[in-house]
């Protein structure tokens, strides 16, 4: 955790109340003591600093000051089918620490039916993995995550209008094309399950407006590839 | 699993026997069935097709021909502050993936004693989670993996020698230079421990030629700031 992530429920006036996780946080690993100084955002909002005035069994209060814009949004709609859990889990962590702020989950053939089921789903577990991920690389704007489960319906009666005035690129191993680098307008990038989105679906994606881009020789699993791709889409 | 990594010991003449995890993959992931045809990599050589020729209860017999070199091998030598288990695991798998061929795990002092003790660090346990790797890449040249334990002895008697010839750089947050891009040199990259690495070991890095780098304005995990940084460096 390199920023305490607040919510204004935490926050009466310059006067903040840390408990549960991010409490155990600050005493277990960062060994905090009154009058130490720590990194803070407000979520949604601006970042800054903050004073630990006191701390007791399970609660800690902080004078906090808020002073500095988070890091500048991606320009970026990431459309990616739906991870197995236990990738599910990280990927949204990771996708908020690069600074994704708009996600749609979607199905594909190669996404398995149960995955779909899993309470990693619910929108309060989402955002403690969003949170994490914020907290991680000391941003504050939440992403936005939409589920998707029908493919054919999102790509035909809404994915259309998500590209508009966008670079829509796909991840395909199978293409000519390298991803390109550095690029200064909105991208929208779609990023297929394990095993790949299949040929229908890569069609699907293209009459539409997507172009295909591979990332080099080698086949990466989500988590590689979504820090591959946006590193290589946005530098800084 | 995108290839079918093969140990000589595996393969007489062109029939390989598959046993164990790879056999359980075939079987129950892959599905495969008699007259199937997979990809196949002979380690530390060349791919090819396979075609399944038989399968009983614990193994499967392959008719195997090898006729294409793996990925080109990236020229990049990897100075990683040794991550906690878990994530190490995982790391391992990644590098194998991205397609780097030499790792350092090195100690810093941000880097927990305990991490030193992990079964994961036994070579045998090493080689399995870089098999992992390059089998989802489908490369089949294996990494070589050192392990440093103490910090100022490897910089001071051996990575001054290791970078000869290279672009040295240390990925740093609190610097103003970025990564850069397409690199088309031999580049030397080091990665501290969760919250870096401490002023005196950047220190001791600069004063060897060192050049500290950033990412952005996110602090990003080494599991992400691994395929984000070689994803900028190289290209495809």
């Amino acid at each position: 955790m390199n920023l305490l992530l607040l919510t204004s429920d935490q926050c009466c006036d310059n006067v903040a109340t840390i408990i549960g996780r991010q409490f155990e946080h600050l005493r277990v690993v960062q060994r905090a003591e009154v009058g130490d100084s720590v990194r803070v955002g407000m979520l949604n909002g601006l970042m800054g600093e903050a004073i630990i005035t006191a701390i007791d069994n399970n609660r800690a209060s902080l004078e906090v000051s808020f002073d500095t814009p988070p890091p500048e949004v991606l320009p970026l709609t990431l459309i990616l089918a739906l991870p197995r859990p236990k990738m599910l889990r990280r990927t949204l962590q990771s996708i908020a620490a690069m600074g994704v702020k708009k996600l749609y989950l979607i199905n594909s053939v190669r996404v398995e039916k149960s995955f779909w089921q899993t309470p990693i789903l619910k929108p309060e577990a989402i955002e403690e993995q969003l949170i994490l991920g914020l907290e991680q690389a000391k941003d504050t704007l939440l992403p936005e995550v939409y589920l998707r489960n029908l493919f054919k319906p999102f790509v035909e009666d809404e994915l259309e209008d998500i590209i508009k005035g966008s670079q829509a690129l796909v991840a395909h191993p199978d293409t000519a094309t390298p991803c390109p680098i550095d690029c200064s307008a909105e991208v929208t990038l779609a990023i297929g399950p394990e095993g790949g989105f299949i040929p229908y679906e890569i069609e699907k994606l293209n009459q539409i407006g997507f172009d295909p881009v591979h990332l080099g020789p080698r086949i990466l699993r989500v988590e590689n590839a979504v820090p591959a791709l946006i590193s290589r889409l946005f530098p800084a």
